[in-house]
């Protein structure tokens, strides 16, 4: 099994929902982790509400470029809106590192959620495209902010689909999903069928609607 | 819970496996199924072959057009190339009914699966805007042919996400899947979000190919 222990994660877009709370498992897990955001000030300010709320070591805070400068691994964890405009930005602070994206381009109008077209395919190709010298994985699409944060959960009951064409990078990624207690880290095929995988969030967000839940994905026979 | 015993369910393209094997799975379950063919020998060829493997009644064979007039609800199991043709040529038959689209429009290359575009969206809003009669859902994508057709598996471990625009059909639909040993039916969103559960099956037989399996998915927190 590929080894984790050491790496250090960076996560831009740290202070949403979804990049705190898995920097918050990551840090407990004994994962470096770096929270990044466009104010360092905020950043650092939310690294330290995890060192004090969840009494873990080794988060800390710096702005996006300080982030993704300072990471071995960095996961893409912004509004879908500003998604190109920032990776377009931090090119050079990426270069021979493992992405990960797990944006999911999604719409709401009075009918509920909705995946939106995406010119590249979808984020992660999106991802690859301005990042032609970056190792581009996608995964960590369905994973429930909600549960995340309550760290009464122990065990986060869900697979993580991880796509992507550079197998070692999706191993890496894959490590990084079981370092997470009840998380699994699935190979979900390469980056050309991440579009079905961020569209899906949408109908998980349905499925939450109609049963009250915070639904996630296993993959059975696996 | 919806009644289903009673049904009659059709399943036109029933000689293909995932056809077959789910007609096989309702007979089991005391459904009375038509298998529907282009030929109406090769649909009651499949049937007899099924009352004899199985040993289960009520199985028969009819052409599709018989199959589509003397079921309740049709499963429209046939391969994506001629989906549209044959439910054009079905629309009166159709009219009223429940009808259930399991189609996934995939292509291979030398990379693998991956999904092809639909001008409508997806094979399932291809079938809404054919049959505007009809009750349209989406259904049953992502189950194994392979476990299916095999009785030594007494329960198939997998829920099958039911998707459309009308509660009543797609409580009936989800019942039909839940009528299945170990099977169970969560509803999946609306219509208009099918194109991804169709294009996940690409990435589910990118799964099946690295791990040597036949992939399902379950909904956790539900």
């Amino acid at each position: 099994m590929t080894d984790v222990t050491g790496l250090t994660v960076g996560v831009l877009g740290g202070t949403g929902p979804q990049g705190k709370g898995l920097a918050l498992r990551w840090a407990r897990a004994g994962i470096g982790v770096v929270i990044g955001s466009r104010s360092a000030e905020r950043a650092e300010a939310a690294a330290a509400a995890l060192r004090e709320d969840a009494g873990v070591e080794g988060i800390r805070g710096l702005d996006n470029a300080g982030c993704a400068e300072a990471a071995d691994v960095v996961l893409v964890a912004v509004p879908w809106d500003g998604h190109g405009e920032l990776l377009e930005a931090l090119r050079d602070q990426l270069v021979g590192k493992i992405v990960i994206d797990c944006v999911n381009p999604l719409g709401f109008d009075k009918q509920g959620p909705f995946a939106l077209p995406v010119d590249e395919g979808s984020a992660a190709q999106q991802a690859e495209k301005l990042l032609p010298e970056s190792r581009v994985t996608a995964a960590f699409h369905h994973v429930s902010a909600v549960h995340l944060v309550d760290l009464s959960i122990a065990e986060m009951d869900t697979d993580v689909l991880v796509l992507g064409d550079d197998r070692e990078a999706t191993d890496q990624v894959r490590a990084l999903a079981d370092a997470i207690p009840g998380m699994r880290g699935v190979y979900g095929g390469r980056l050309r069928n991440a579009h079905q995988v961020e569209a899906l969030t949408a109908n998980l967000i349905a499925i939450n609607r109609r049963y009250k839940a915070h639904a996630g994905i296993r993959v059975t026979d696996v």
